[in-house]
């Protein structure tokens, strides 16, 4: 079988209407792996400094990676980047699903997107062609409805469709880019930017074979995992209750975000998590392509109040907990309706979720009130008002008009101090996983180049003494030392920064986070080094691995320094650092200022940045074999 | 069997004669694998900051490793570390043999030497139990007699016998360390500091067996290396000719040094060839404990003037050149003589015969007279006089004894700008690979923490398009662009810089550089964490292994700073920014300032470390979990 990688991508001018095909080297493939890595080449390679992230000027680059495609479990993933329109600086977002799989079938491992259609456009690639068609009769459409008349009008059931829905078209700055109706590239606003460039949907299928370099390793690697789910305890509850299976451990340990992050657990927590979900609302489990563990939640209900259509899938805990727990909200069905709304008008669940929590909050006190929103009551706790202003929001209804701005924009228009009740880091909504009671999170959240995520870095019970399958593989990187998951030391830092990078790596070479990863993941990160060589026949070290999750984050970061962001946007909410309430374990706990800001110096410096700035060196990026980035961003 | 590492030190405190024994943790040897690595733990965190290198407050710190005398080639090595009184700052040598592996059957991975002792004493290691025992007796023997002695009163001729000669009792700054009378653990004068403590010599014997976690995989190794030496070329020649088979090499690419270092080749270079060696004085090869490639030379000729006995090995290709074609010098039977009087004198044959060199050139242009020398003609290429000046210089007689402080010192003492003819960086001479045409050699010598050294980064025609077996374990530390060697560019420094982690991690896991190593070697560094891993158990990654090695590196560099040494002692000779006579390829070529100082500026960055001053910064020391290194050499 051939050694290295031979690729293609697809740039697509929409301004021009041009199409073309670009065959990268396999020296670039190995550099970057694919992913968000690889977007980060081109966009830092073409895109100018300060660009509007609504502006044609901006791109939007969709990458796959070398294993998209190949027959094992969690590879099946879609990168999407671009300037933010939602988050200060530069944006990323994935997703599984069977996209990404069938785009790779179709012949292509990314597809740079550069201008503006005049009127709307899907694009259609078929197989190793591609063309841009007319999409007016879309617009304004739910993905539902897309999805069915799209294959209808290309003939083919099997045609995948990734497509914004009314809530990209109405440039809400959290809008998501949907694919198969019920995955979610949802964080930072890619819908939005998708939606300003007039491109609704785009449509393939394709049936060439993915190159396969060592089949018979990459057999018996799949079928080891497939013989480990039922012995791994973290498997099988994905497996059984998809990850809203976390609730009840994140309560237990007063980690579950709870009335707009003032509190780390709710009554009636019971009420949302994957074990009720399955007795209630759950039909089935769904999958992404080639993946045993089936973790996606696929629900129905026949409700007059809140049905549920299984092609709009199921709520993750983020959704439960941003939908639900985030607003005070234990009700179950209503928060699925809310997710479902996410699913049909394209909106990120976390970002909605903790937008509403936020006028919530907003409206307890007094900030808002009926007259602004129109008679709805947003009293903290009420679900039926979570649903409508979800779909308020997609559509710019009313107060939803404001509140699609994101709530640090809202926060902005609204003033009188509502920005105290901001969960934002640069102007990204922050997920449901707590700092207070996982410290290294505070640091990755305030650092993040796209703001809070809880998908960069692994979370700090993994490093603790008892961890076993999480340790081992955590000391192949050099992590020897567990520690107490309410501390902040030097070790959690070097902890912090060297998962991120692992989670970076996961991001370029596209592989989901809940099947490969540094600790507690089906797959180690060795074994993910195993399977991008057979795959791709190269004998890719974990050494150039990490390098590669290094180099997307310094890329990322040195994006964002040439649009003139620095450390000073590394901050946390003002109301971590206020004692939570709630009767939960965490009552009481905050984090410090001296705290954060210690760790945040170490960190700057165990990552090789300017610890006055925050900024990537000259010698960081050097030393990664981006030189060239130190001269288009001027590091010094 | 048992995982993990289970290993004993040794401490000895001359002054006291206290002997005691240690138990690191696993965790420790995990972080530090042995070696020089693990020295420089002991020394940073028990040696205080600007001690004289000849006072007994000095350590001197003998290390294994994890995996020394495991039955496998290429690991049976001794390191030792002390404060330099040869180089400014840090001192680091290792040799190969039979004596490290015994140690190691005697059960100790390490010796930690403290104090002074009163009258010479030599230290007896018998299978786990160890005394010190008077020494008056061998005081003033050389080495091939005092092995005899040992041997013969301690009723065993198996004991193995490291020992100084009368060039460390009389403190010659660059005396060596010996093991077996041929090995010498050369550089930076750790005979001179093992002279100081009255310690003449270490016996050992041992009989416990080496504990393999997975025998099978290790014998698949050694087997497989084993199968491979025929068709490997490098291999092939060391087996056929040693070191000095690459005599030839450098002649054709004009870089031989010769004529202290003002020409890259020499007439009748032929003469210093392995290939002559091995058709005139070869006797046979001989090898270190394990090792199937059987480099070592033993020479042997009855003769009236150059008399060669087989005791004291033979000539490697260092001594060739520093003690041959520096010194203008072709006579192999006169190199060979005086490589044999560095044997039984113990003496570094680099320093010995740069230093030679030296006098060679100040006496040709009249700063040394016969006057000074005694009579002694130092014409440069006059062979009788290397000889007799190398005894003279281990006896401390006549000339011998100014040229016994190293050429730096020497020249400091001459003055009337002697200094022009040094070829020394931080004091310590430079051996015979010219950074003129191996670029990155350039900045490996200036920055090197105990002055210029040949094995401590890869060469420059290791990394050309040609070499695939190099290019593709180089690939596996994220090198995927080979270069020329005549082009020192931000590639090279990545190059230089990851290279010499890669090295600092071989002198730390103690192997040999000709077996193991990330090029031509006959293991690459994958195999090396293979190898470690079936001895100890662990699931040691190629990350942590190069962590290692960097760590060694900063630990090394951070000694230094803390004695207040900082980049202004990086600097090459003045000689190398003149162009090189002779009529070889190299004619004409120099280094440039310019070129050095960017070159140096991207390889501090690169390393992570201050710009402004050279020196390892907290950041890097945290990063590599030696935050505590950070403190106590107050980093910033």
């Amino acid at each position: 079988m051939p050694n290295g990688y031979n690729g293609k991508l697809l740039r697509v001018d929409l301004t021009s209407g041009e199409l073309k095909d670009e065959h990268p080297e396999d020296a670039l493939y190995r550099k970057y792996l694919g992913g968000s890595a690889m977007a980060m080449h081109y966009i830092l390679e073409e895109m100018p400094a300060g660009v509007d992230a609504l502006s044609p000027d901006n791109m939007l680059v969709f990458m796959l990676s070398v294993v998209t495609g190949a027959p094992i479990s969690g590879q099946s993933r879609l990168m999407a980047c671009a300037k933010s329109p939602l988050a200060v600086g530069i944006g990323d977002s994935q997703a599984g699903g069977f996209f990404p799989a069938e785009l790779k079938f179709a012949g292509y491992d990314g597809i740079i997107v550069k201008g503006k259609a005049e009127k709307p456009v899907y694009l259609w690639v078929n197989n190793g062609q591609a063309e841009l068609r007319e999409a007016g009769h879309l617009w304004g459409k739910v993905t539902g409805e897309v999805e069915d008349t799209l294959r209808a009008e290309l003939g083919d059931p099997k045609v995948e469709v990734l497509q914004i829905g009314p809530g990209g078209e109405n440039l809400v700055k959290f809008a998501a880019i949907m694919n198969m109706c019920n995955r979610a590239l949802g964080r930072t606003g890619m819908g939005a930017v998708m939606g300003s460039k007039n491109l609704k949907a785009i449509a393939v299928r394709g049936s060439k074979k993915v190159t396969v370099s060592n089949s018979k390793a990459l057999t018996e690697l799949y079928r080891k995992g497939t013989r480990e789910i039922p012995n791994d305890g973290g498997m099988s509850m994905l497996q059984s209750y998809g990850t809203p299976g976390v609730v009840g451990g994140q309560q237990a340990s007063g980690g579950l975000p709870s009335f707009n992050y003032n509190a780390g657990n709710i009554d009636n927590y019971e009420h949302l998590t994957g074990e009720y979900m399955a007795e209630t609302i759950l039909k089935e489990n769904d999958t992404c392509f080639s993946c045993t563990i089936r973790c996606k939640r696929v629900v129905e209900k026949e409700d007059p109040v809140y049905a549920l259509h299984e092609k709009y899938g199921g709520p993750e805990y983020e959704t439960v907990a941003c939908l639900g727990s985030y607003c005070g909200v234990t009700d179950l069905p209503a928060v699925a309706k809310a997710n479902e709304y996410c699913a049909m008008y394209g909106l990120d669940t976390i970002s909605c979720g903790a937008t509403i929590a936020f006028a919530m909050e907003c409206f307890e006190n007094g900030l808002l009130t009926t007259e602004d929103t129109g008679g709805l009551d947003l009293s903290m706790g009420n679900a039926a008002s979570v649903v409508e202003l979800t779909r308020m929001i997609a559509l710019r209804e009313g107060i939803g008009d404001l509140l699609a701005e994101g709530s640090l924009r809202a926060a902005q228009k609204i003033g009188k101090g509502a920005e105290d009740y901001l969960i934002t880091v640069k102007g990204t909504e922050i997920p449901a996983h707590m700092p207070q009671v996982k410290r290294s999170l505070g640091v990755v959240y305030a650092t993040n180049p796209f703001g809070a995520d809880h998908m960069s870095s692994e979370h700090d019970p993994s490093y603790t003494p008892d961890n076993k399958k999480a340790l081992a593989r955590l000391a192949e990187v050099g992590l020897h030392t567990p520690q107490d998951p309410l501390v902040l030391n030097t070790e959690k830092v070097r902890f912090a920064f060297i998962t991120q990078c692992l989670y970076s790596l996961l991001d370029s070479v596209g592989v989901c986070q809940f099947v490969w990863g540094p600790s507690w993941q089906l797959y180690g990160h060795s074994e993910l080094v195993d399977m991008v060589n057979a795959v791709t026949g190269w004998n890719l070290s974990l050494v150039e691995a990490l390098q590669v999750g290094e180099r997307r984050l310094n890329m990322q970061r040195a994006f964002n320094m040439r649009d003139g962001i620095d450390k000073s946007e590394d901050k946390l909410p003002k109301k971590f650092f206020k004692e939570l309430t709630g009767e939960g374990p965490s009552k009481g706990i905050k984090l410090t200022h001296e705290e954060l800001d210690r760790g945040l110096q170490q960190y700057y410096r165990i990552a090789g940045w300017d610890e006055s700035t925050g900024n990537p060196t000259r010698g960081k990026l050097e030393s990664l074999g981006l030189e060239w980035v130190a001269n288009v961003v001027g590091a010094k």
